[in-house]
């Protein structure tokens, strides 16, 4: 049996760009190895909160978004944050389009959601292990895709804190979203921990008040919900920032 | 024939505190005195972005929530911020309970709303010829009954370029709320500056679905909605500096 320090590798030193370091990590699980990124203060005296972060479709764990977060929770808040690959994704298979059919196939094959929140909770007690974590104040951030895993995984996870979801709903006028209700409707009612939900009001892919019965449906009393104008990939600075000063907000506490 | 400077007389003397400066006023409009606040920066070299304030039911010109926003705006923007009684509320009647029947009063009588609207348009023919007014960058700010005479002040004035709203929708299960519904019907398509809307999630006062169903409603696409754990009289202080940075943003810019 190992434990959970063991199956944890970093896979380059740490980079340092101003007060940030950057680190690429393997975290094994079952014989395959989870590729990520960590980034912490490139100071830090005591334990700091982790935020989770989970990429959208099409991306990776070190596209732009997530770097831009890395290092705003890092340099900005004092915080660590990691971004691992989804399943297909980055060095999991290198899909960079929705459309590629590879993409659909995630969604077709058995399990894909319990493997990802596996995956996920395999990252948390590799990284928990570290000096540098706090491993009781722990959130997620993570929108469409990253809320297609993610808030099973929020769901599934006391360890995490608050989190920052959003970008879906049950259903989609122009993608069939039938693969990911279910999972929606299993798992809203059990995140129990603060959430921010971010809604794009003219979300071509997610329908609208879809994703307003999706907020509806979350466990937790403690819920902002957030809509800014523009279609799915939009976010503007004041919708990203507020989601990143929630999830402070919640585990600076 | 008298010009708009001449409906404002001033009926204190400027009282400065710190950075801000306070000031009593009255506007004539049809033989009737409309008592108001002003605040502006204690020193205003050029003319600066004014911010119309309408207070909740059973407040007033000068309540605990108009004073610290006329502060903030003043301080903390550099803007002026103006707020004026609300009819049978502060000098102009005085109650302090929206269960008085007196409240209930206001809101069946005709007119009302329209009375008020050109109370607002009074208000703001005469502060916008003041010299520490840049006429062109107007906001409004109201929750509540703040909302309900405010939309449609905001419907009706195009020299209002952004709102912050909300507490407020078509219906709710505890308060009859056929008196001022059509008034939202009306007006909210007619709403075309940039808006942000405040809903309590947990509002005992108006349906939560009916204050989405007025936001989905509002004419503009450039729209906000921000909702927040409660009943309807919290306001975080994040909701707050929410609506206060909007509104910064869309007068600053």
């Amino acid at each position: 049996m190992t434990t959970a320090a063991e199956t944890l590798r970093f896979t380059s030193d740490p980079q340092i760009d101003g007060r940030v370091s950057e680190r690429s990590f393997e975290v094994m699980r079952d014989g395959s190895a989870i590729p990520g990124i960590l980034w912490t203060p490139a100071t830090v005296d005591r334990a700091v909160p982790l935020v989770l972060m989970g990429h959208g479709g099409s991306g990776h764990k070190r596209n732009e978004r997530m770097l831009d977060l890395g290092i705003r929770f890092a340099r900005d808040r004092g915080f660590a944050a990691a971004a691992i690959d989804g399943p297909g994704h980055g060095g999991r298979g290198g899909l960079t389009e929705t459309t590629d059919p590879a993409y659909g196939a995630i969604w077709q094959r058995p399990n894909n959601v319990a493997d990802m929140v596996a995956d996920w909770q395999a990252t948390l007690d590799a990284l928990g292990e570290l000096d540098a974590i706090d491993s009781a104040r722990i959130g997620y951030w993570g929108m469409s895709m990253g809320t297609m895993f993610g808030m099973p995984f929020v769901a599934a996870e006391p360890r995490i804190r608050a989190a920052a979801l959003g970008k879906a709903g049950l259903t989609g006028s122009s993608v069939d979203r039938s693969d990911i209700a279910p999972h929606f409707r299993a798992s809203a009612p059990n995140v129990t921990c603060p959430t921010y939900f971010h809604v794009q009001w003219d979300d071509e892919r997610f329908d609208r008040y879809s994703s307003l019965f999706l907020f509806d449906m979350l466990g937790t009393a403690e819920k902002e919900l957030h809509t800014f104008p523009g279609l799915h990939a939009v976010t503007s600075p004041e919708a990203l920032e507020g989601s990143i000063a929630f999830l402070a907000r919640h585990l600076t506490a």
